[in-house]
């Protein structure tokens, strides 16, 4: 199936559009500069004591950064993007490029400066043979006599600062598809609406020819293959089995030819021969797979039904509640919890300097890509993974719907980014929120007394569409220190043979996060616990005994990791620090394991995936263990998608063999599913059976239960004999 | 740790204390006779169709029973128990004996008359040389000429009705390990005493002697490790590291002897010796450990901290809900869903005849069995392992508290059952209650639109408290038909070092569940869909491609089975019914997998445990199909316990090679967890991680999502440039 093919052109058309006839000149507005407090953390407060440092650049300092790339004397030979055309240089992404931790903890725990502010900024340089996208950093910000401008590579392992960009002819490519499909009208519209009933209205029109950015080489030739579907919000349900392959070397549309044609699994050197088999009478033709009501996704009529009398229960919230949000200063706190929020065009939502009682639990925790990778016998599913932030996950995040898609007491913030020399601004982007939980936090009872204690977490929600996927993102925070990373994917695709003449498309989503845990400080060390079973001899048994025991290692490993979740959950992985130990000796620390999604969260089926290649190695193991590095802030980049085979990042390359002990350990873990649709799937996957989470949870951490003394409680005392209510003698 | 030696004291000392000294003498209350509607099913009213064939005895049936068991004719030669001794035989359990599956269906499907009702009774025979507990079965019901008294022993395929029991002789066991202390009082107490700051009022009354039911035979002689703890709510927190081991063969108290002593590790032939050594000054003594403020599980006064002015979030339910309970025949209906509700003492709730929009899903959901298995060094903790059911996981249950345990807009039933001749009459032992979801059932976004729609479920719960265990159970229902068994376990036990002189205490829990599924029928097959990693040719391609292939078997295997989940998740089994077909041609089903709790359940740590022995052998994989069998409704009994090496119930015997292809099939599954407890275990181990479950989901089984005809959903449409709020030029 097809779906991003199409969607990632639209998204390429669309953006051609905004350039040509959608400008609108607005005045700028200026926000309110950021007011400047003194570090030095508090813990009581929603006030931050720091200035949120990783917040992302303001229109004025995008506004200063802009002009000064195209200053002559930057000689960037930069175009504005509106007057560009495809064949000009012009700039693509400003954003923030995020402090080096080295820095920013210096500025929170030794009151230093806060660390120079710099811009990422990539440029689409068009007007060369091969086009490229080139990433520079400029700073310091504001911009000055000191600012420059200079080649951004220090975070990516490649060397490299610039990515070849074969995109860049896109309408070119949909004008010579068209042309191609047009030029096969005849056997093309037969065949796209074999047995659809007549009479109809749909034409050539009605279809698309259409490449996702997938492209093979052989021998040095820029190959792609191409689909048609027909042109619907249901695309991705409407996959037609026609497909041609295209040698699109070099820029110029007049090179450009049909390799071959491919009908029904079968080859055909060109569109003559698929004609010429297409007239025999032998020919098999696929039935149509046309759009209709039963790709509606609207509440439907009979939700009149007998239940829709009564109301279901929801969550509310009286009074202010506990949750306290700066949304000036994008910081939020709860129960003893607080953290920054940052926002990025590119990985959406990161939380950074969460704490737990005014100490560092984690410096940062951010996803840091998502891949959906399919399989199937055509070219286009077969060949299709996606690398959802070349997409820009922060750029499809969602408003959310109060009520819906979260609690309507919750607090809503807006997000804003800066791209091709715009700003744009989401509203209600991100929610934060309370949610009870239906059942106690813990309970207890002996025979005379019971203690109940009622239980709620804090909820961070986001929700960012990629093509035909609505991921949704939760951090969540538990009362006893706990913090937990969560996905829900809900997407379009089927499984099984689900309606009329579709059928399944399997398919595994794998989505990377970092989670950079300071557990007590940032010396750090991996230990494991781990239960097994073992034939023991004791002093007082006179035979061998089959019991178990626990295996402790306070190393697990003295080298960089890549982990499994264990079969039968039988070893326990805590980040601990070794120097610091709780009022009965033992290392403080955070247990790593799988959370409340379902079952346990997977890795990629697939080993060293054609398609991926090198641009996604996180993939292939549920969890890795790195050292903290300034010099890989990120597990991949949006252009890893462009050279898979030489990549800009590579993450197994971050696996060097560095010492783990005692050092400033990353967690990068992975959330997914493997997706095989079937007919429950129709029309869209439920959330309920499509999320996975990874939790982080004190172990050892406080000296004794730290969500004792935050919830409210019960204690009630019972008649002397237990829960009896009444005990009858049965006369006889 | 010895908290269920004390426990399981306890238990049989209230016992014992009831029937001496705690009759209060009654008058019978008679409940209003079941009304008894004619079979065939609705589908929207609460009203079921049929009686509750599956409800518990009534007082009138017991009465009845007892009367008979007491006649002369019955040559039972019981006592009743108001003037039994521990040397007399008297009536111990009196409950259902469930009816066969077989007449039941019958019965539900094709109108034929109830199936007769019959008693299962258990008789404690103290008078014999070696006391045994006898199980007969009584009926047809109500008491007539017809009615037989005859061995229960077709359920249980050790083909015995009867099990020695060798915990007759308790009150003089508790007597002789009392003698045993006082005759080592200046030891015991200075050892239990070491290090207690004086001046304390602690006598050796203040401590118990105990030992749990665990008994070793060695050459034929009946072997107990007793232990010493001090008496306290907290017990299970205060082990003394004091032992003796104690032969106990035959019902002489006389003839009872101490074999060894054990302290520190070190074992004493006998109680002189260990007083030799222990006067001798290079003696190693254990710190005391004593109760105190830190085992107080009140909520505390700090909650009166600067978090507790506002108040947490709350579900709450306006209007009557949409969920209907009919209390007189245990039948609750919920969006479609529609169950009987079933108690039992010994299991506690079960769920019969589930069903979806009128077809049945489920004839059986139930916990069998619930297993606690320790490990350590000292004979007592290493010679742990309860099996809950001995207990009474129903007799056990608590009254559950509004707001706390449950939604207060829960409804709440009671429970009721007849042991020794008494009916035990439990108020709000179970909740049932819609539960909203702080996520979206689905949503689903593109460019211009979104939709989104609400979530809840319902929830059917119960907590029984076995010794220092809280188990929460939860039966879960979601709108779109799938089915979830979930339990929280909650206890006292500790890991690491946790408090002053506590050390770990490692322990599987292991709960094993009855899931009889009736999939579009009864004649179902397991199946499993796996992905696997391939490298695959392909026409359109010049080399082959390292990609993913979809891995289909119609019959995952013929034979009855024991399985583990799939590493990586890479494997789905689903029941499915061959001859059903939905819609497209596809087999319905229902996918059995790990449901919402933490990871993956996990099964036992120990093979072949020296503890259990054949008397749990479901605990050594995470789920197992079987055929359905009339004969084996249960996978344990109460007194496997007693006898493990040849216990009534033997379960690995029911995977005995039959087909399961299109046959009547049972899953056996397992919840659980390894519990490592941590300092964050103090005084109480969070239910937020120590929950597990397993989901049985719709696979195929509707032709498309049932759910979205039943959920609230919106549908919003947006700008044409999607979630855009405002896109503003930046003026340069």
């Amino acid at each position: 199936m097809i779906s991003r093919t199409w969607t990632w052109s639209v998204l390429l058309m669309v953006t051609v559009l905004f350039l040509y006839y959608q400008l609108i000149s607005t005045t700028r507005n200026v926000p309110a500069p950021v007011h400047n407090l003194q570090p030095g953390h508090s813990t009581s407060s929603s006030e931050p004591s720091c200035i949120n440092i990783w917040r992302d650049l303001d229109d004025e300092e995008v506004v200063s950064v802009l002009a000064l790339l195209h200053s002559p004397a930057a000689g960037l030979n930069l175009t504005s993007v509106k007057e560009s055309t495809f064949s000009d240089n012009f700039v693509f992404v400003t954003e923030l490029l995020r402090p080096n931790k080295t820095d920013s903890v210096a500025f929170l725990d030794h009151q230093t400066a806060p660390p120079d502010r710099y811009a990422r900024v990539t440029i689409k340089r068009n007007s060369a043979e091969v086009a490229r996208i080139e990433e520079y950093m400029v700073g310091p910000l504001p911009v000055s006599y000191t600012t420059v401008i200079q080649p951004l590579s220090f975070i990516y392992n490649s060397g490299r600062s610039e990515t070849p960009f074969l995109g860049a002819d896109v309408t070119a490519l949909e004008g010579w598809m068209e042309s191609i499909a047009e030029s096969m009208e005849d056997v093309v519209l037969d065949l796209l609406l074999h047995g659809v009933p007549i009479p109809h209205h749909l034409t050539l029109k009605d279809f698309v020819a259409a490449s996702n950015d997938q492209i093979w080489f052989e021998e040095g030739r820029a190959m792609r293959w191409v689909s048609f579907s027909q042109i619907s919000d249901a695309n991705t349900l409407l996959p037609q089995g026609l497909y041609f392959k295209a040698d699109t070397t070099g820029r110029d549309p007049e090179k450009w030819r049909v390799v071959m044609w491919l009908y029904n699994d079968i080859v055909y050197a060109s569109g003559e021969e698929l004609r010429n088999a297409w007239r025999s009478p032998d020919f098999v033709k696929l039935p149509g797979n046309l759009d209709g009501d039963w790709t509606r996704l609207e509440p439907e009529q009979h939700m009149n039904n007998q239940y829709s009398h009564n109301e279901p229960p929801k969550l509310t919230q009286t009074g202010k509640g506990r949750v306290e949000v700066d949304k000036k200063n994008s910081f939020a706190s709860w129960m003893g919890f607080e953290f920054y929020l940052s926002f990025s065009q590119v990985t959406a939502l990161s939380l950074y300097d969460i704490r737990l009682d005014g100490e560092r639990v984690m410096y940062e925790l951010g996803i840091q890509e998502a891949v959906a990778h399919y399989a199937g016998n055509d070219p286009v599913q077969s060949g299709t993974s996606f690398l959802d932030s070349l997409f820009a996950l922060g750029g499809d995040v969602t408003e959310l719907i109060p009520g819906f898609d979260c609690p309507s007491y919750a607090t809503f913030l807006d997000t804003k980014h800066h791209r091709m020399e715009k700003t744009f601004h989401y509203k209600n982007a991100i929610c934060i929120f309370e949610a009870p939980s239906d059942h106690p936090l813990q309970r207890h009872s002996r025979g005379s007394w019971v203690t109940s204690f009622s239980n709620s977490v804090l909820i961070v929600r986001y929700i960012t569409v990629v093509g035909n996927y609505d991921y949704l993102i939760d951090y969540i925070f538990y009362l006893d220190g706990s913090i937990e990373g969560a996905y829900w994917s809900n997407n379009k695709r089927y499984g099984y043979h689900v309606h009329d003449f579709l059928s399944s498309s399997i398919h595994d989503h794998i989505l990377n996060f970092k989670a950079d845990l300071d557990i007590a400080g940032s010396k750090n060390t991996i230990a494991v616990v781990s239960v097994a079973p073992k034939e023991v001899d004791y002093p007082w048994s006179s035979k061998p005994r089959n019991t178990m025991v626990l295996e402790k290692s306070h190393i697990f490993t003295e080298d960089e990791a890549s982990l499994n979740w264990p079969a039968n959950g039988a070893s326990m992985y805590v980040i601990m620090n070794h120097q610091e130990k709780n009022a009965y000796g033992e290392s403080r620390g955070y247990r790593i394991m799988p959370g409340t999604g379902m079952g346990s969260p997977v890795h990629l089926t697939v080993k060293n995936s054609s398609n991926l290649l090198n641009s996604a190695k996180w993939t292939e193991h549920d969890f890795f263990v790195t050292k903290q590095k300034d010099t890989e802030p990120r597990s991949a980049s949006p252009q890893n998608a462009l050279t898979p085979e030489d990549p800009l990042v590579r993450f197994d390359s971050f696996l060097d063999g560095e010492s783990l002990v005692e050092e400033d350990l990353v967690i990068w873990f992975n959330l997914g599913n493997h997706h095989v649709p079937h007919s429950g799937d129709i029309p869209n996957t439920l959330m309920t059976t499509s999320a996975s989470s990874v939790m982080f949870s004190p172990h050892n951490y406080h000296n004794r239960d730290r969500s004792r003394a935050l919830t409210k409680g019960v204690r009630i005392d019972l008649k002397e004999e237990g829960f009896l209510d009444s005990e009858e003698e049965l006369v006889q």
